[in-house]
């Protein structure tokens, strides 16, 4: 179903990790999804809250299902609040519009999945995410 | 429960995708529900986002539950959000009220259905669901 | 995400209804789901019930998810009703593990969607489920 | 809440893959979830359905929730099959009762999260549960 590997999946959790702690950042929690918004990998670093599973997922399910990242999902719902509540009624509450969940293109352009990182304010969880995927291959759309 | 036939639906989805090459949009996904708001057709296009099967049948739904197409739901929404928040809550998250969801009426003015299409942005959308409408004999009421 | 296209989504539905023809069986619904359990297209024949979406699409979205037909699923629930029960509760209550859900691989052996299909009695609607894809290149697992 | 870590998780992911491995079995997936039920790390290998995620944390959040482990929650379901259907009622659809989850326990016998596998025959995900287990400190209920 998908072209997203478990090795590739991994190696964005280690490097969003890794960013984290050389941002200072406080814990993080990365899901990562293949291109049916199902979960390949998900790791929460000890010292987080319960709840960043859902959070997690919730920033990268909202982004494959809509084709859209998170940063661009804030800029709707900041424009049409109701049409991204709509959207968390469609999709059963798992759409979270915020900075930190990221789509993931292949190099012909193909959504192949979405990173969704928790744990520090927005854009931090975005920048983790990104230093993440940038060391695969991959093309990565906030 | 309804007089909404099956061909009817393949070509309001037909005529709905043609419109769409013709304007240059985004692939398109296309729901046609009954008077009961139950699925009679759908298809997505090639290329659209996996979740666009919600986003098109959570326009037409709601059409049909309120007697309202996306249009008059978006006005609605614009001036009392809570109220369309509400709404689905009580249609279990299946309303998405914002411009694609269009009415269906028979010569008589009796709603046999409801279209609804998404892809492009909600205006774009409309104009899709329209033209199809306009390849059958039905009133169209956005 | 898929392979699989509309066009052969569509080849799928046309043949089902033209085998059901043949047969004399009930108007029958076809859902065709891609590998991530999304709908591509859906159709349901003139004077098929209402809740024909449902029942196509759990057929449909069952053999996605657990990657196994209809017709191994009812084998299991067989044996383990309680297992089958589990796996409704796990997937939002959209497993139908009957006979009608096929799985859909490619030459590869990769499975690349599914069908649903319903309306009549289950072998019958495996029948029509077999025949549509047959005019496919692909390789059906009921 | 919890006194598991993400290493410890690794580390029990690992090793139920390696035994899987060693076993010959299916591509497994493993969901390791701390004392609240919550999930701390999960991974699919490779091949598997997309929908493992739910069936293993299905089986490691019964275990976690109801206290114990997925064999002993199949006696159960064996011996009083609507009793299991109510759990699941209760939870929200999250419970398994199959082996394959196990808990975890710490030397004072206080249990600290368990462990869900699947992807093979249910025993055989329960043998990769133990192997996985078995390289860290804690004890075992399956």
């Amino acid at each position: 179903m998908s072209d997203l590997t478990l090795d590739t999946a991994r190696t964005i959790i280690r490097a969003a990790f890794e960013k984290g702690q050389q941002m200072g950042l406080n814990p993080l929690s990365v899901a990562v999804l293949d291109a049916g918004g199902h979960l390949l990998a998900f790791e929460r670093q000890d010292g987080a809250s319960p709840g960043r599973f859902g959070i997690a997922q919730g920033k990268a399910y909202g982004a494959v299902m809509l084709g859209m990242g998170g940063k661009a999902q804030m800029a709707r719902a900041e424009q049409q609040a109701y049409f991204m509540a709509a959207m968390n009624g469609v999709f059963g509450g798992q759409v979270v519009p915020v900075p930190g969940g990221v789509l993931l293109r292949d190099d012909a352009g193909r959504i192949i999945g979405a990173v969704g990182v928790t744990g520090d304010a927005s854009d931090n969880d975005e920048a983790a995410a990104l230093a993440g995927i940038s060391q695969t291959g991959l093309i990565a759309e906030p």
